[in-house]
């Protein structure tokens, strides 16, 4: 399909603006039968649904949860099963961590052992992030053979382990037995191409126990999702469009930034967002905005928090609608519904506005109403083309 | 998919007419809010949606515009991302040249260069048609090793190119740089087969510029869409049913003709090829009928003709039901949106009308009212099992 799109893609001078606010969907809660769209006033939102073509998006496959890598994929037009992402490269796109080609990435614990190697806690009692902070400093002065030894930390007991030079490949088990009493495990090469990579890692993780032998509770590791940049058709030029990301937090720039977007400095607050799209305004065609407090209210089990956190991004509905965008979009990377506390499969609304976007019943944004909209219930990877079809950026399939 | 009905399909005497409106759907006016199938009086339309299911079809995917061929493949049950035709066909099929197994086609265009040889004007400023009949006399004048060389006039300064002789293939880049100020590009071999194919090409490009080297505006040309006729399997067969089509435009009747459909002689107005469909009754089992005006006025921007052309289709409704069909169904390839005034990407209403089409709660056939049809959003290749089943000419799968 993103290569269908490729040889349709034509230029225009047309302004996108696709507004994604993370974990946007939700579930009723019992006391009332009202999800946090039902409950929330939404009166910008509303009036824009009215305007727009609504639906549903999928972003994997019926009850499948997105994580948001493959929730952002997605929205970027990329089938998240046939682009997956291993978790070690997500964690570094996390952190913000400048990941090269050929880069070997993994996600790292620190776990606790009993004198034996047996795991007694595979989370090494959720350290405090100082004191990661300081294990992973001894980490960095392992030294292996031919490739260079960078770790980061990331919160707590978690932090990531790239290698970088010539000759690694992704395609290693993990090193977690996922069960307590067992000794962490080895590596090994899930093919031959791996192989040497596999024993740079085993060499990694006997170092890492010698420098941690004193570190109890953390004087073990464990490591997981080893994978390499995965090389992803750059989204500016299937597209034909200048694209660029706006984002208050690492993943979401980082996952920006691997489709090939530019990624604009900006500040911690969506109100800095917004100032920044105005700033840039001139300068893209496209801009994909991320907004966090949803999906954040909606981790925490807050209803009411989820409530607050989308009638404040209506408030920005009006200022973002005065820039003049042709096409507005409002959707989400997942649903994350306050009543699981936690990422869901539920499918997440969707408004298309533009001059041609149809005539549409839907006039609030909510997902029974989006329901009924004339999009349907939509793999999310094609939204792009359809986004791009009410921008007049694509030509017609066929004489 | 094809091949999933080919072995289910069943004879019966059940008949079926299939009415194509070009360009069907439309958009909103924004004066009124409504569409040109929501402001056209089409009464014997709406009392035929009431006892139909409804729906809407997709003839490619969400975003993508079709043109008339994979427009009309989709209608006939053909993938059309899996059965594709090269330009160069459909332009051959549009003039109703007699396009022969292993010809190549191709789209010509004649094009202005200046005495550098650089493009002055990609169209040749669009000359008269009888222009662009004698300067294709002067193409055919070209005299190629082992094929035959034929050239036809289109319409201003379009040609169709064929080569027909052995070993031919097509695969071959296109010679319009897309730019002016650039010279037109020999043709390249896309596989090695078409290397020979290649050769050809070139030399009848060379030989083209030394006949046209006095005829400025119109002194060089630009091929492009080289393409063989496809394999496609054929409609009577897949079906099992004898089938025709009714259209007073080449490109149509063209289309029906390449999956194998009889392309019956009628004249140049919809109450001339309703005529054809009554003397040709008894004959065939299934009818594929094209009305062409909706497109047009469409493609216009004409909004008020759009509805008139509507309109008149409505009227003849009453004679078409007459006749005693057991499946009816209306529909069209893509929309041509009146304020786009140009193919659209919007899906295309659909009613299928049979004894056994099942309760629907639509009751006027627009785009609003058919999205909330039992149908639901229908890729139109899945249209025709639905027509056949209706027709009870399709065995059930499994036991």
């Amino acid at each position: 399909m993103l290569d269908l799109i490729r040889t349709l893609a034509v230029e225009n001078t047309t302004k996108i603006v696709l507004l994604s606010l993370d974990g946007l969907g939700g579930l009723p809660r019992p006391e009332t039968g009202r999800s946090e769209m039902e409950s929330a006033r939404l009166p910008n939102l509303s009036a824009l649904a009215s305007a727009s073509a609504c639906g549903l998006l999928r972003h994997v496959a019926p009850g499948i949860t997105p994580g948001s890598g493959p929730g952002h994929l997605g929205l970027f037009g990329y089938d998240p099963l046939a682009f997956q992402v291993g978790r070690g490269v997500l964690e570094a796109l996390g952190i913000e961590f400048d990941l090269r080609a050929g880069d070997l990435a993994a996600r790292g614990n620190f776990c606790t052992i009993d004198a034996a190697g047996l795991i007694t806690d595979r989370r090494a009692g959720r350290i405090a992030t100082d004191v990661c902070v300081r294990l992973t400093e001894r980490l960095r002065t392992i030294r292996l053979p031919g490739v260079e030894v960078l770790v980061e930390p990331v919160k707590e007991h978690r932090f990531v382990l790239v290698l970088r030079g010539p000759g690694l490949a992704g395609g290693l088990s993990e090193t977690d037995p996922q069960a307590l009493g067992k000794a962490p495990l080895p590596v090994r090469a899930l093919s031959s191409a791996a192989n040497h990579t596999a024993e740079l890692v085993n060499a990694f993780i006997i170092e890492a126990r010698k420098r941690l032998a004193d570190a109890a509770p953390a004087n073990m590791i464990l490591l997981r999702g080893f994978d390499q940049l995965p090389e992803l058709p750059r989204f500016p030029e299937v597209y034909a469009m200048r694209a660029a990301a706006i984002a208050a937090y690492p993943m979401y720039r980082g996952l920006a930034k691997l489709v090939g977007m530019d990624v604009l400095k900006t500040g911690g607050t969506f109100a800095d967002e917004i100032a920044t799209l105005r700033e840039h305004w001139a300068a893209y065609d496209f801009f994909f905005v991320h907004y966090k407090d949803t999906d954040k209210a909606g981790e925490d089990g807050d209803f009411d928090a989820k409530v607050q956190a989308l009638e404040r991004f209506d408030t920005f509905i009006p200022a973002i609608r005065e820039m003049g965008a042709d096409v507005i979009v409002v959707s989400g990377d997942h649903a994350t519904p306050s009543v699981l506390a936690a990422h869901g499969w539920q499918p997440v609304p969707v408004l298309v506005w533009s001059r041609y976007c149809g005539a549409d019943p839907v006039t609030a944004f909510t997902e029974r109403a989006c329901a009924s909209g004339t999009l349907g219930l939509l793999p999310a990877h094609h939204l792009m083309p359809l986004i791009m079809a009410n921008a007049l950026r694509l030509t017609k399939f066929g004489a």
